[in-house]
């Protein structure tokens, strides 16, 4: 069973029995952007989690398995085209420069990791329109010098 | 005064006073994040600040004239290169189909605006290595029928 | 059950019926562009005109779960080829910056919404050839300063 | 005079009169987007407009001349980057299909032209926020069989 | 049925019958280069034509139908490969500005439509090698001022 | 004396002459198409032309040297983006096939020369609007076997 | 049959009988370089040549009639990525300024043909390694003024 | 003096001279094709023949050391424009797959060496037009197992 | 059976047994990255270590076949998206130009030899964290002068 | 002083000295590869080393400071033609799956680090044809799971 086989299981059963991400995560005990993307084929699961998570979902061994492989992580696009994920792409593009000079003059020359890295969304209510809160969350590594 | 010519006058000023950014921030009582990418030519800063901003790094009202011109935002890539913007590049990338699951699950059909949006960041010191933590707060535009 | 199948089963049952969209529109009391927009699966419709549009065309509650899921809305190119969408995009590329100066000229610096947005389709009779007129309108979201 | 060094006497001379594009267009007698996209280079300017415009901001000749020039139009993406420009491009890649559909539905097999076109931005003021309000309009052109 | 099925029943009938495009125009009493278009899927062609041509070429109702379809024109290249077809677009890169001046010249600011247009192919014969002879008839549409 | 200055003499020339290209190419008695693609840049003028064409437009013999130079011949786009010439290539892209099917039927299998090529302008009057006529004649050139 | 089962037809023949291609194109009396080009589908044969090509590998006259038609012939990239494809590609790259000046020198304005055109592939042995001797040999065409 | 100076004044000095390249090569005893490439910029040139080269343009010891360094060697392309360019490109494109079919059968699994590598252009005369012969003659590499 | 086959049933027979791509390698007495490269296609590998190979995962003949054919080399990016693979197409951009800098320094005019040439991957144990430690090993090829 | 003019005059004091790129590492006590790259503008010096080569070199602090200046790294290219780099590319090209593969068998699910990361070139003797050997030595890091 390939990823993408896995992540029509997980979706069918996901469906079947009217549960959210959230509540998956809540299920199996990690964190919700974390157990989606596992689920949608973007980082490896351990044993103990896919086990968790396949006993909660009632999904086979194979199942376990290819949450278990370690993925080929690629996408369909250099510019994405769906609006949500745009205003991503977009934010990079007009803050990257910014955020380039004041990450680097808080920690020095180097970079935010996109590996040891955790990231969270939560909801903020608002009389005006309720707001969405990213948080990323990732180590510093500073160049090295040799 | 073009964009470019201001953010060249503005970084020769901070260089001379020897002031960071986050200095500059809240010298005139605004993010960090934001009055950087205003000074990058990211942003165009109301009267106020401008003036503010002026004033401390002792800047011509040239300078003050170009930060409140509304810019032209662009950036020279499709991919991004310099490490440090590329790995938010990548976290967009590996991460932007589960965002629009967890978002959509959380607010419905609609997108996060990069409008109406704020940033920070933030160090958080760990003995393992300092961590970087960035904030994105923007609010919710549901997708509308007619 | 996903969107392009429920695009080929409305398609076939609105030429099986002769309806056109207008009909289709206003038999659910929707607007055209946004009815045609869901059924080529470029819109999530609600639940309310998703079931009078089953109901219309005699088609299964697959298809209103269809209709109803958020899409990933996504095209095949960078630049349009059909001559018609290509003159859309033409014009984009003409007067991009012309609308950048206008409106911000009468709003502000600021966006459009394509979110927040409503599109009309009119014809205009004329002896000299008909004309197409297209309306469309949206939210003006200013830049945030923080 | 080329149409760079026209676009930037016309702005200097706006500026320092301290006129709109709006007041402009109304000095001359013509619609504001298309005295914009002439001023900008897009458009080529007849002799009596180009004249009014030229009295109205004394300028030279020479501005006139280029303003009667018949421009090569281009620009400098295949896909915009500016956020307002981006969602003119984002509406036309999630609507093209769709007024690909409506338009041929009513009209038959043809496109709306992009030269013999006129374009307007309204305001339409709301208690929610402002809307803007672009209208386009094309002369329809049928396919020819030969 | 759609376009792409239609052209192979339309080329396996015209095989059979060992019928050229020409004859088959002739046939219908329409131009080569159009009846050709159509058959690949490129124009929409009128009801009697495709009458007359499935009753020519004894193919089904069903052919006839897909014939009268409004075609999404599009093609598989920015730059094109096959060396005939290359060799058209390589006269656009070589001659495109000098057509812009020459019809410019003659006619005004504007472009030759590319909707309003009819197109032939003739065999010039000489000694030295037979000669292609492409001709290109299309309306010109003078820009608008409004 | 480079092309690109070359083409700034003759342009400045037959601006301050008030000159048509067809003016020109008769003075000269060659076709207009090709003396003004050699005056842009785009082809070699042997010497007896080049002479002439200095003498009527008083140019130096560098001009002349400059026209007899051998091209490197380039244009700035995959796509391009002026109206006039994207027709052009919107004809390559929706007939190009349909040529490649009736040129070979009526030549065999080979192409049309670009380089052993001519091609005019002619207008044809018509009331209901002009017409641009384009003719292209160019060897045709056979695959060999070997 | 297509070019493609074509091809697939005559590898399996030629594996099983174990010939080279250069065995089969002395076979037939053409050139080994142009008999594996029409059978990988990018030349068309000519009657003769396909039906001893048939009667070698004991082929059925559907492959005869696929190696009788004329191609579309194209390559799926820009740049090679197979590295004895790329080598080539590079050589273009590297030598191409200077092809254009030698050949320009020795035979005026004009091209070398791709299409009245032959290449051999030859083997010089040699004791430091041996080496590939390519020759191509294309017909001249010059610039034509009119 | 970097390679584009010294291109500059070796051609200077070429055409002040009325030197062709094949006489240059033949004054300093090395190949037409290689010296032009080395006085183009592509590659570089050890001490005897760029002092020879020098000597007899009679240019200074600056353009010897412009000539003996090592190139970046890069062209402005990845689909070249110039037809004479193109259509060796184009013969990449459709006689690539051909080319390695025929060399690995000849020598097994490996490539024509790009850089151990000579190159040569001769005139053949030929009645019904000449014909440019290009030598290619690169050293085998075999891949290695390890 | 073609390569994508080969390594389907290569890795599942490698799964079945739990063997790891270094306890094939020393099995058949080859290096891991070479063997691992010839088990994805992107080598050939010689009769004696595909018949080992074959020998220990008890797969057939037609492997053996396929594990001989000389592959053609392709990859599905121009700029790769896997993180791991990514970070190595950085480390080129970011020390490509130095590289050449020191490799020229040290061995003259030339390149490192990507088809001469060998890989090996260790493991280096460090408290702080392994590390990974590639080494490449190309024969140096030398630019010829002619 | 910008990167760019640093590199200019750091490569000036080194040509005015014949000094080559390890004969400056071993002056000031850093590895070879990792003193280019910062000489080329591709990596931050400190402090201390960079005042020890401007010492070395006799340059001004100006340079100093151009030296520990956080770099934007960028390069040229997404498939780089400087055979040398291309060959490297190349590499990642037909090596990087199975590089994936064998790092992850060794170390989990993870990258190996291109910031924390060292490099070496070194010259292998070999009669046959002297070797080029690179070394990489980065950090494993695994992904996080959270």
């Amino acid at each position: 069973m390939n990823k993408v086989e896995m992540t029509e299981a997980i979706i069918l059963a996901k469906s079947a029995r009217n549960l959210s991400w959230e509540a998956i995560a809540e299920g199996i005990g990690m964190g919700t952007v974390w157990v989606t993307s596992a689920c949608l084929g973007m980082n490896s699961m351990p044993a103990e989690p896919a086990a968790k998570l396949c006993a909660l979902l009632e999904l086979s061994d194979e199942v376990k398995a290819a949450l278990m492989q370690y993925p080929t992580k690629q996408w369909q696009w250099q510019v994405p085209q769906d609006p949500l994920i745009y205003r991503l792409y977009e934010i990079v593009g007009v803050y990257g420069e910014t955020l380039k000079e004041v990450i680097q003059e808080k920690f020095g020359d180097g970079i935010m990791s996109a590996i040891d890295f955790t990231m969270d969304v939560a909801k903020e209510e608002n009389p005006k329109g309720d707001r969405v809160v990213l948080t990323m969350n990732g180590k510093f590594l500073p160049y090295k010098a040799w």
